[in-house]
């Protein structure tokens, strides 16, 4: 069995890493640690746990602790992350940050996009961006990875195969995303209040939204990008478009190379929605080109939490232990 | 014009009268005080203000400014408003009162309910319980009023014809009541999240809700008052269980005295449900008598921030006021 | 008061006009028609209508009992409109259409779109495009109005102005939509099914929706479209993508032409969301410049049912028969 | 590799065992039937099914083909399912139905129930309840399962262990219980549409719902069942009102049998609610004493599709099989 840990677990990404892993047969939940709700029992915040975790409590943070795991999952603030997941793998601990602390190739940008000094900039080169379709040999032998942000696993899955092909003219895209609200985390805010939610529908962000350069340098386009709220739980919808300078044959071509990938399906003309991803780590990717306007308008969809968070940090632990990528990572969506 | 004031105008209750007078007639809001929002735009609070209000800002309260009123809505909490609705009478303004201070005909029975010493017990017995389909007559020239509670609004509409007429059981009464979010007003709880809200549904305050007593004051029966929280906005449904003590055919009889009600109908079996009063400021009510057991099973519908709350305030004031009592109220629901 | 009738009226806008109406102080509903519900309440069908309609039944259409009316809405289904609203206006009746049978000024356009014949081309050039905003004139004597489709409204609102004073590339244009379920009408179809709907979010109709033509028309624009389905019953959120040819500072200059409209509300940098209009008849609009891309982002929020079809349909009769145009029109949203 | 078949797979349950069963370690799905949808892809009709089923498509029920399967799972209507079901069993193959067809013991009792002539009365006596809280040892070697309604599941779980220790007067039961629309299965019905059901509620087949006696049978007691439809796609609540004929205290003492039961959870005075059931097999049971009126207030959760459908059938057939009775059975809810 695979040890692992969880720092910061109380919050949604956290719980949705006690879930998975609760099914997981070759891993289990050492510690799971939370500065806020330390002593208290997981249950108590999520009583879904009960039936797996029984009485588990929420543990401070303690290095000797986290030193007894073989991958420690880092669950925290933006900012906050960097420094703990460094003293960790200095300590000889792998580690899956889920924070954006160490997802860039180019730390200035990360630290203009954040407003931040990076404390870490030693272990940055060594980071491994945690996009298994694209970086699975890397992921292998990574003692540090930097596990992708919801909205650009869903853009860059999409964008990518496109870009790379040189299908598209890479300053023409624009990416209008829609997010479940457990995006935003679990807080206390009333801009999350159900009765400011339901029913409603707002873009926000928009401009300043700070995924954007993480997109931007994973899918090497320029891209405009316009994020929204929908009022449900999970689950990310991120409509594409873009600027085709090739013959629509050739985009089915560029998807071809997702075949063999066990979570992301391209489905050619088909539109995806996300009921069909949500509970599941797969993403669905589907295109249409319009000739009216010679655009080529792609979707793709994804469950923010387990491809977009905690099933990706799974899939990366899957693949550091030599384990098939797959186990214990639901491959078929809720639907209802 | 009548000229009015809203107390506590930030909440959802202060909000829904804003809505509903921007639509009456012969009303207008001279002011809306809220001590955590003076000085703001209502609109930035509420976009949904900008077109009828424009620029109005929240006001701190002010004796001289509630005095220019002809009638001040108070919205506070339960506890809070006794003594600021005690200053206004005794300024010789007109007020209904949203909270639970003035509801009580037994001051000890709010006292031991609410946990708290009545400031004002002086004036409890001149304030007149605003339930107009009952105390219409004594609401007519009302200096205060108390204004019913939602929950209360819901449960004895329903169970009173039945009481009053001898038909049930006294001791056997059970409310299984269902209500909207908004219900919980306007806070940043985690609790209200959208994200633990959403797609749940669970029993809250059971054996100690505080609407229990009111209710059995008002309705003259003994309760078992178990409220539930629905992932809706708005709306109640109760469902009320009694043994029923004569034949079926007396309960259509009981609930006639509702014929000539402009917001009170009767369906007889006919259950209503949500969609059909959400949005007004109707109360629908239909039953079922069942032979294998004696009981009667009553449902009764209200949109809770109107004819539960600022609908039924309006209401009031219409009365208050010679008006017809249905100026300005919707008496069709949304449906959608 | 003025006599109306509905022909239709058991769908969605039909509905949604018996609500306005009963709530109108100088319109009442004469008759309401329907081929699928003659004979039966309309309270049976939508509960909500029983205070205010009583026993009322749809009745069959009657050309004889529409000729008692000032005006007549007509909410048949695109095809099915166009004659009998021809039969009405030669009949002398003044007639509000809520299908696109009369929107278009190019009726070759709406033959391409609707693939049908138009029976009445003859009435085509007196029709007036039912947008307030832009037509007022034109309405106040119109016979025969073609009541704007709902993505239309929300879409050519935000966009005409940019266009007209050529502050746009009128190439460039993407409409990134959003619509609520009720957009899709009262249908007994498994797509709309509360379990294959809720919790989930989909595109659809990418490039073949039938109301890109009608915006292209109305704003004079080409446009990508692609309209998308919200878990959620009422409003319409479009966001819209275009090269900015000009200043910032100019766009707010463009949009000065709806300061004194009553229903159209530009919010500056400020971004809508459906919650403030849902409910109303109100439009809001708001723009943010990208300076990366050069890029204007403008949203447009209204309540689909209301300024996207029945709302406007009021505020088309009250300018037709001289009263305020605001007369009977929700101002305020519902927020909750 | 237990080798199992689906006969009726297109609807809700019939999905949900597929998505359980492809994440189940030990089984697999040989065969998928669907008189509607032979020959069609089920990922046509639950694209989230691609990715672990491919292009696999529903066929029609062949008894060959049956025959080859270890067990076959019946999806089918009440009163459709009990023919094949007993054509499977006599010719050998294990069966667990998940229609009401083998569910009474007293057949009479479903007979005037469903309104039905039972066409194999022959086998009513050997089939199994599939309750494996209660009936593990029967089900272990049995060759006809009866497996449990959603309603039942929530409330005998909760009422037998007290009619079973005499606690309770069995003649004072109510059971109010809220139902997502998950199941009223997958059907175009209007009734069901998005916009009539979202923000609304109801109760429905009040005195009259078929689950009533199934209810009363297996739980010794009389029951008064009113559900009602919650605007949610899974979960199931029911609150549960009787008189109390003992100390609170023995009330624990009843359901410590639950002690070491993997699935269902006594939380002693703490309520649950959906969120923490939903997308588990697990049944969550809290409850509170009243003293004003001496009643027990339970209340009881589960998800509907799994320990009310699917996941209590894949937990009967582990049992079947001999395997873990939670092998493959999500045991932490969703939460979100």
């Amino acid at each position: 069995m695979i040890k692992t840990g969880i720092v910061g677990a109380n919050g949604y990404t956290g719980f949705e890493l006690m879930r998975l892993l609760a099914a997981h047969p070759q891993a289990e939940v050492t510690f799971a640690s939370s500065r806020s709700l330390a002593g208290e029992e997981a249950a108590k915040t999520y009583p879904a746990l009960r039936g797996a975790y029984g009485g588990m409590k929420y543990s401070e943070f303690s290095l000797d602790e986290a030193k007894k795991c073989d991958v420690v999952f880092a669950c925290l603030p933006h900012g906050q992350s960097a420094e703990i997941c460094g003293e960790l793998v200095d300590a000889g601990v792998r580690v899956i940050d889920l924070s954006a602390d160490y997802r860039y190739d180019d730390v200035s940008l990360y630290e203009s996009t954040y407003k931040l000094t990076h404390p870490r900039k030693d272990l940055c080169a060594q980071a491994v961006y945690g996009l298994p379709e694209y970086n699975r040999d890397r992921i292998k032998n990574a003692r540090l990875i930097g596990n992708p942000g919801c909205y650009v696993t869903a853009s860059v899955l999409a964008l990518k195969p496109l870009a790379d092909a040189g299908l598209i003219d890479k300053r023409t895209v624009i990416v209008d995303a829609k997010s479940g609200v457990s995006g935003a985390g679990r807080k206390a805010d009333i801009a999350y209040n159900f009765n400011e939610t339901e029913g409603s529908f707002k873009a926000y962000g928009v401009t300043t939204h700070r995924h954007t350069t993480e997109i931007e340098e994973k899918s090497g386009t320029r891209v405009t990008f316009v994020p929204h709220l929908l009022p449900i739980k999970r689950g990310i919808l991120a409509t594409i478009y873009c600027d085709l300078k090739a013959d629509a044959a050739e985009v089915d071509k560029a998807y071809a190379r997702y075949e063999n990938e066990p979570f992301v399906h391209y489905l050619g003309g088909e539109l995806p929605e996300i009921k069909s991803v949500a509970g599941s780590n797969c993403c669905y990717i589907g295109c249409k080109a319009e000739a009216k306007t010679g655009r080529l308008i792609a979707v793709s969809c994804i469950d923010n939490l387990i491809k977009g968070a905690s099933g990706q940090a799974v899939q990366n632990m899957n693949i550091m232990f030599g384990l098939d990528e797959t186990v214990g990572l639901p491959r078929v969506g809720f639907h209802l």
